[in-house]
């Protein structure tokens, strides 16, 4: 039988405020068995990008990434947030890891295609090495992985945290049997966001259409959606949209394959 | 009967020019067997902080390291040199893996207490984890080592890359036949800058005391010397000082127990 892995991903603003993210590094550490961390950091690098007088500049909610921003968010992402991460983990006596795709080559992706928006260097993932991250989770490490990836070629690409999080999570089903939960403001997945009792409990890709088709799931949702439902069709035994402090996976939303 | 680790640190002048950096690399995948880097990358900290406005301060050659302080090395040491090194060696069929001492809990050690000099969050290295690092070696992963510690409290550190290299090789060296290279903008220890013949081929604590005392040795090269007789004092093979494009370790100075 298949050993457990937790892969939890946590938006930016959970791990840029101070209190917020050692509420999520206790809850994080406290999991039992192995687990991979995903995280975020798209404020911080806006508010780094803003000191050093580069403007951040979104297109349908994505980050374009010329050279001065690959800059930031290498230092932002792959430094400054993953390695206090790391170091909160450490704390906690979790033995954390801090990765970016190119690390141990663990992720790669190809620089995306300018089409009508040309996004820089931002990366879409072409493999994820679930072997080697299977062998060092093995070893008790654990895994925390900031949203960059390589294109092998030596050039580091932004890439989309909860797209790392769906390959992450898929290449390491072959080894292990993955829960993956993602987190984010909201309880769940909401028919009124104003409501809170109103949680959906499970979306199938039938009802994810009729969700879609009524308006209740709409803009940045979809894109989470996608990705939740790539994870869960490839291999992942369970997929959960819910906020920080129920990381456990027992509230929120399930995606059913 | 021991297998070779090559330890080599780099200064931060060499890693921080795009073409010394890619001569670097060149040369650093080239090294056949298993191998270990440990960066610096205090010009591109203080370039960093020019920009956000934040001061550095020197003492005895020695950074200053406030909160904000903290920050920049964190980003650029951990983030920004360290990835783009990972990344361009990944390119060169080298596994790299970027590692902080916070990371896999490598190198841990504690804040240097106040004295007439408060350097604020600089670490003084406790404890390198030379069974952790040699497991990954053993997997075929190159270690890529920027220089910074944690306390394991949470506490990112500020620690002097000679210092983390003796340190590192110094672990590894109950497991391997360690050869350790610092590599600086000399061909090796010279007993006058101005003439390139005049490299010292070898330096014992016998003829280091003439040295000193002569003053051919001085000023930033004092603790390089100590770092270099801590590693060949114990259990390290091999300590070799000379320039970056001598790594294969045939040149400079080799520095005698």
């Amino acid at each position: 039988m298949k050993e457990n892995v937790t892969v939890i991903k946590v938006g930016g603003k959970i791990v840029e405020e101070k209190n917020s993210l050692d509420n999520l590094l206790d809850r994080f550490a406290a999991i039992p068995g192995h687990k991979v961390l995903i995280h975020g950091g798209g404020r911080s690098a806006t508010a780094m990008a803003g000191r050093l007088g580069i403007e951040s500049r979104m297109v349908n909610g994505r980050r374009i990434t010329d050279e001065a921003m690959l800059q930031v968010v290498t230092m932002v992402y792959g430094g400054l947030v993953n390695k206090n991460i790391v170091a909160g983990l450490q704390a906690r006596g979790a033995n954390a890891l801090g990765l970016t795709g190119a690390d141990c080559n663990i992720i790669k992706a190809h620089k995306r295609p300018a089409g009508e928006v040309d996004y820089g260097f931002v990366g879409d993932v072409d493999h994820a090495d679930g072997e080697m991250l299977a062998k060092l989770i093995h070893e008790g490490i654990v895994p925390v992985i900031a949203p960059l990836t390589h294109d092998g070629k030596g050039n580091l690409l932004n890439t989309n945290a909860d797209t790392m999080a769906a390959e992450t999570a898929k290449a390491l089903a072959r080894h292990y049997n993955v829960t993956l939960t993602y987190c984010f403001e909201l309880p769940g997945v909401m028919r009124n966001p104003e409501d809170a009792a109103s949680v959906i409990p499970t979306i199938t890709r039938e009802s994810y259409s009729t969700l879609l088709a009524d308006g209740t799931i709409s803009g940045g949702m979809i894109p989470k959606m996608d990705n939740a439902f790539n994870a869960i069709e490839n291999g992942v035994a369970k997929v959960i949209i819910t906020q920080a402090d129920a990381i456990d996976g027992t509230q929120g939303t399930q995606i059913i394959a």
